[in-house]
């Protein structure tokens, strides 16, 4: 059932991507034919005006992080590797089909002929919506299927289209969508991983850790991640300060983040020593917090205290917070997006409505006068949405909950979280249960012959189980 | 031998590189330092014109496909992970020299002073050239010696420099090199695999295959080449339109061939299993068959069409047609480039002759004459190659085959294939084999002495033969 | 101790750091909410004209090697990866900060207002002073605390501006920084590992080499730098034809430089195989050495001939000087900097000196004159930086190293360097030894339980012995 399932399910959507496409998605003017008319036209004087040559290096830092920095990132479980860059892969590339669709619909419909013309920027945008629904994948890492997953990614998607409209419509603001994107991303998964919660999960505890290699894969996409965030952070903002300015403002934040992760995290650790679980992820928040304000005139140094802030909060997230939602709140988060994405997120926005609100006009130029509006308009933004991820639980994510709780969708067992084995061909680990078997139990064979002849026969049984807790031991030895 | 001759051809080519370019290479006006002298000239008022800033991101992209998306990509076997990547780097930085100077001498030569001016795009077009190469070692990959490698790389650059000039010189289309670069690279690579056919290959059989690490290894390299696929298409793309255009339908179709290589993947695959092996290769076949027409107006849903097709075609091509070639073909394709390379560039050609003969003046603007005549030209050009193989094989590759199959290269011998020991120092696996011997026959040794006690005799034999298998077995487990 | 003084060490700095960030430095113009009126007042006319936009892709290549490059380039030990990456990413963080200070101070204070403006030069700036500090860490990594480490680079960053200005404002030249960053950073970390000789360091001898996985890893870190160089070496250079020739001289002597790495490799290692330490280094002396010269017009082949001669010392220098010096000049070079670094720097002064002497204003165009004069203060720096490095350590080093060998900085007893147990939480290893124990002991418990049984008592003694060098050898393997 499973396996048609996945491959209807990818061939129907496929299908129906390209019926959606062929009916509603043209070329943007700067990458149509015509584009030698539209300069003569516009008074465009050299091809090398064209927008591309200024968002294009931009595009290609902000899709490396989707899918080497995320996709890496989630490679850190010991036997989920697999799984963790494979389905990001997946749901990416479907995501950003239907994003491209959705935000199209919502931001850039046009009235005339009533399609959609993508360019670079639509390109940048989808990716970024494919970046909330993978924050929302960390949470439920190794406890869905791939098919979960897509569904997953198509309501995030929809829901993403939505709440952007709402939230650009409101405060025009958010760069580096540190509201828009991670608060969202990081809400939206822990609601998800609150649905599916799991009571029995400890049954694939042995699974659930890092191995000494799948830590390093993992700081690859930490890495990826960490240097490419100034650009995700100014990609679609407006040329001239504004994208120089968000760079260094991420630039500093994201340095300062990482020396608080490391501060906190050997002090928070057992005997000093640091976890590398926190400086996979901490280090990142400082990208985070500052994607609100990333090209407010926020002025260096407290785009530095931003980031030791965002690094405090992370990090103490993933000391207390996680193990206390994981054992009173029911929400089992397994790459820890809330101290990641969610809590940097709404430092987000606060600091964009307090330097908003700071903001002059003798320091914005002439054209700074909308900004105390706006500052308003944040912290009401701020409170309606924290309101509303307790009122959407009882809504359209109570209907998403009672369809992705469905039987038929194939999510592993209790005892098979975090396991390649179930969606994956992986032959090694085959021979390796193999070999430790014969291991462990050649000596046994050998002693048990000895026991029969009659010699030895009264230590047998201790023999025995002694045998039977090496083997466990071993096994678990090689899946790590 | 093998040593001194490695070192020796490494020494007189490089020597000879040397010499040619200090015969014909000189720099670009845009990189000469008469740079001031030539803008006055050519009335260009600003350093920034310089063609440099508009391709040196993209050249950058491709530079990092060929040095670590094929790279890496080449590390998947357990065992060959230092060969892929480390031949891959040697052969790849002989070839472009080599490419600079084939490439100069058949389209770029000054008649004045019989010169090469290298500028961004002969470096572009050098990596390109590499490119086509590197498809065929992967098809040999792990079965022949370095010097093998180098003989084929310098007999392929010139090879695809007259191939180059006849195809671009036909037809003027070609941009990101369907045909130019994939269907060349690939039955270069596979004609090569049928000349050097090894009966006996599988007394390898144990390593070929990878291992859990190297299968992530390899996704990485997938995903440095999915990721910059789209400024691989537009490197060398007219300025403008034509670029924007090459990179929105090369990201679409590149998204659509994933969802349909995870489609057939888990329904060809055992159990509904998906195949690392089809994630790793079949998701870029999008990349290559959007070759050809990447820059024409084919509209985003065709892309997608192109995208999924191509998907279909790789993955079966994964599961039927290369256990087929082996079996009843004599080709060994070690890394299935038939599928990912050869197939789908054959279906970027039919696409771009298919594109080309639809479209119309209106949709290409004023400048859209010459398309008729390309698209005709097109096809004939695709029989053509299609006939040339064979042809090729007789001529040309069969004195290739000859001078590849002579004895003094060092290739390795049919039970050495895939393994890293013949050619590099890898200290680690002799301590494993140590330890694995040591931990295998401590027990049996103390067995030994029990049975030398006069006591125990008799189950002497059958103790012996199950700890030799044992020791089988643990080696074959520290292999993967 | 030890964990708190990292704590507090890092959350003090990083105060630090805020107040004096809120003291002194601002955003450059171009970054600027004041750029509207900035343009108006000089003619800009678009944008698109802001210097970001020709800076930003090179400094995301620059910032991709610092982070990824070093950083993976030092995970290359098999059981001091998170160290090699991790401290790479705390310190170069935290130096990143500091030299934005100490280089504005020296380079670019504004006398008007006592502040430092920083843009994307200020930036790329910054990244090349602690690619520096890296260069040293290269050479004590393993052996030093991080506290120690962030001493070291607090000192290193200093010491860098003052000499940066010493040199920049004598002779001008040294775009690729051959010599301000890699003689210095080389010279500097050699120091260093001088200060901190340890005489007993071979005990940890079992943990100071690779295992095949982390050789993979540092491999990645190679070609992420292989790959960046031309845009290191022509970052900050002047627009037009100057970065354009830096890229194609970088690239092509890159390019010669692994041709003669595999020479003469596979000449000088054991029965003709490679070295993948040789591989991973010397393939980059070539764009060390081009680093002063990059935007001479030094022609096509004279790169080639510049990237053959850095890659043969460089190789020569891993096989004969590494041993050399540390057997007879107490310096302990974990990674081979000397090698790398220093000595294809030194070669990078000499050719930027020579070449600088032999060009005429006809190769340069109108602008060339002061040439000559640089190119003899080139060779006077040159002698004056090699004497230097020796009066220096008396000095300033001196106490450097006074400071370094205080007790508390919690440094690894010498039997615990290269392990990363020591600073890092590794659950995995504890299994894995425990596995490891259980595995050898439980035939040794049998056989002890059969023994006991007064039969095979004499051969006790003998088995013990055998089980216990078992043992060890597993320990070993597991390691690995």
């Amino acid at each position: 059932i499973n396996t048609s399932t996945v491959n209807s399910i990818c061939f129907i959507w496929q299908i129906a991507m390209i019926a959606l496409f062929a009916i509603f998605v043209r070329y943007d003017p700067e990458a149509d034919a015509h584009w030698t008319e539209y300069m003569h036209q516009n008074n465009i004087t050299s091809n090398i005006e064209n927008d591309f040559y200024y968002r294009y290096p931009s595009f290609q830092d902000v899709h490396v992080m989707i899918f080497m920095g995320f996709g890496l990132l989630f490679t850190f479980l010991k036997r989920y590797s697999f799984g963790g860059v494979g389905f990001n892969f997946l749901i990416s590339a479907f995501g950003l089909q239907w994003a491209l669709l959705m935000q199209g619909w919502f931001h850039s419909l046009d009235s005339t002929d009533w399609t959609i013309k993508i360019g670079m920027k639509s390109l940048i945008n989808a990716d970024f919506c494919v970046a909330g629904c993978l924050i929302a994948f960390g949470a439920c890492l190794g406890k869905v299927s791939p098919i979960q997953l897509m569904v997953m990614t198509l309501c995030g998607v929809s829901l993403f289209a939505v709440e952007e409209y709402v939230i650009l419509n409101l405060i025009h603001v958010d760069t580096g969508g540190s509201m828009v994107i991670h608060t969202f991303g990081g809400y939206y998964g822990l609601t998800i991983s609150w649905i599916l919660y799991r009571p029995n999960l400890h049954q694939s505890k042995r699974l659930r850790g890092s191995s000494y290699h799948s830590d390093v894969f993992a700081m690859i996409g930490t890495l990826f991640l960490w240097v490419h965030w100034p650009s995700f952070n100014s990609a679609i903002g407006n040329h001239g300060d504004g994208q120089h300015r968000a760079v260094i403002n991420t630039y500093l934040s994201l340095a300062a983040s990482v020396l608080t992760t490391f501060a906190v995290s050997s002090l928070s650790a057992k005997r000093g020593k640091l976890s590398m679980v926190h400086i996979q992820n901490a280090t990142l928040a400082g990208g985070v917090a500052m994607g609100t304000a990333a090209e407010i005139m926020v002025s260096p140094y407290s785009a530095l205290v931003v980031g030791v802030c965002s690094g405090i909060i992370s990090t103490f997230g993933f000391v207390v917070l996680t193990p206390f939602m994981e054992k009173h709140m029911k929400i089992q988060d397994t790459c820890g997006i809330h101290n990641l994405h969610a809590m940097p997120g709404v430092l987000g926005g606060a600091v964009g409505a307090v330097t908003a609100a700071f903001a002059s006009t003798s320091v914005y130029g002439q054209e700074g006068w909308a900004s105390l509006l706006t500052s308003l308009m944040h912290l009401f933004l701020l409170l309606f949405f924290l309101g509303r991820a307790r009122s959407l639980k009882q809504g359209y994510l109570f209907s998403l909950g009672c369809i992705l709780r469905l039987p038929c969708w194939g999510d592993p067992e209790d005892e098979n979280c975090f396991d390649d084995e179930v969606y994956w061909e992986v032959t090694a680990t085959k021979v390796h249960i193999l070999a430790t078997r014969l291991c462990c139990w050649t000596p046994m064979l050998i002693i048990n012959k000895l026991c029969r002849r009659s010699v030895l026969c009264q230590c047998e049984g201790k023999i025995r189980s002694q045998t039977r807790f090496t083997e466990r031991m071993l096994l678990h030895m090689h899946i790590g």
